[in-house]
């Protein structure tokens, strides 16, 4: 990989909130640094996980200068930009092009379903030439299960031809080791994250660069080991032993399993707070999971 | 019907655009006073139709304020408010209460999927709590073919209870008659627009306070002309001729339909222009469709 392009483990950073929902920053921001400091080889904040889409567009904007005031690597930032309205869009990656950040993380715009391919690469297209910066690169965000609206090989195909320089990977989180597999193998060069962790080994074997991985909120060390050694003789057995802390979780709404996990970790309760239509899990669900969490 | 209340034929008003996408606000006002001129009792701008969500959080404020300017009646408005974040949401309802706007449209936060009835509740009770002016009168928004999360028949109660004032009424875009029903008779009192036309007779039948339908863009007359005749004795077969035009257009993309006939109406071209994801219909599909709703 050539040291210029973005790999490892990236966590979409949690997004830690005060009661009345605004986002803790310097909580935030020291949580950023102690990832980096923890194993994460970068950081993906404004992800699903981040919450990112119950983010108001200027909270967003205000907390990736602060972060990056605060002394966090831009090029070691992928933050997530992608909303339902170009211009939307075009502030958040224009703002992350100009501050230096390795990349963005880009949704396709996810409000209207059942969109054409060739729709799907004019947004993208469109998002690219109005930012019109040499320096914005372009990792794709497949999350069907959530976004509904994804990326297929065709439109990747496509926006790797007109922009080849500028879309450089992705992040697939569909679920779907098979699609991950035709993208490995169809696009060599183009940097595929994988979502899950759990397809980590997989990833690696075939050409992708690392994951972005919920999950490295609060394993960022066992992932990272996994990535440094996975070409160890006992890596399938490093792969199973990072697979059990997201099998114990894999019942509890993510986000909120996430952050129990956080609080009960700093003994910090303001962790527990999401912003709606996502909430907190019940203290008997909170239990449960951490007691699973605990044992795996 | 109080007279303070919204009723009768309302237009999600389509969003005309220049070449390089962005809105033509001049066209755009001048179209929105010649529907209600032409039938329309109101209008909810920037709905689905109005590719409201392919517009971004300032153009939309501009346009509201432009709109309202140029001497359209706040009061006839019922804009679209709903975005993923709660303060983006807030941002838009608080300057639309501000306005004086007769209400606002809710979508629900739409992103996250498999969120709980809970969580919705709280999303939309925050969004009130925070824009905090009794002027808000909120109409949620009920569209699940499309933004996936809707609102149950649990969260509209729960809504009904807790903001009595302010949660006067709703579009159901669901397509689904038995819960439209489920509404119409379990809550009196609660304004219930249906989002197709095709219903429009049973809803009115029903207590219902009228549509709001993408097809009153083009057929304005023939929808207000049921609504004002829905007692007559040949309203079924009012209601019969008036799904035609709709039947005649049911095979194409619906916001593209609309904007090609716009184009043919006007002869002007700039109408057939629709941001991406969306984009308009080949030049076969657009003669093909304009033919079946010459003849419907």
């Amino acid at each position: 990989m050539p040291t210029n392009r973005l790999g490892g483990v990236f966590a979409p950073v949690l997004t830690p909130m005060f009661d009345d929902l605004t986002p803790d920053t310097p909580k935030w921001i020291a949580f950023c640094k102690q990832l980096l400091a923890d194993g994460c080889t970068g950081l993906a904040p404004f992800g699903t996980t981040s919450e990112a889409n119950s983010l108001g567009l200027s909270e967003r904007m205000e907390m990736l200068d602060a972060l990056i005031e605060a002394g966090v690597p831009a090029a070691r930032l992928m933050p997530g930009t992608g909303m339902c309205a170009i211009p939307d869009t075009v502030k958040l990656s224009a703002q992350a092009a100009r501050l230096g950040c390795g990349g963005v993380l880009l949704l396709p715009p996810f409000y209207y379903k059942g969109v054409s391919e060739d729709g799907v690469f004019r947004a993208v297209a469109e998002v690219i030439e109005r930012v019109g910066d040499d320096r914005l690169k372009v990792y794709i965000y497949n999350i069907p299960p959530i976004a509904v609206v994804g990326y297929s090989l065709a439109v990747i195909e496509r926006l790797l031809a007109a922009y080849p320089g500028t879309v450089v990977g992705m992040k697939d989180s569909s679920g779907d080791w098979a699609y991950q597999q035709a993208v490995l193998e169809g696009f060599p060069g183009f940097d595929v994250f994988t979502g899950s962790e759990r397809y980590l080994l997989a990833n690696l074997r075939l050409g992708g660069v690392g994951t972005i991985s919920a999950m490295a909120n609060v394993i960022p060390d066992k992932i990272r080991f996994l990535y440094d050694n996975y070409l160890a003789a006992n890596a399938d057995q490093v792969q199973a032993d990072l697979n059990r802390p997201r099998e114990a979780t894999k019942d509890y709404a993510a986000i909120a399993a996430l952050k129990q996990i956080m609080a009960a970790r700093t003994g910090d309760r303001t962790w527990i707070t999401l912003r709606p239509p996502l909430i907190n899990l019940s203290q008997a669900a909170a239990d449960e999971l951490l007691a699973k969490f605990a044992a795996a």
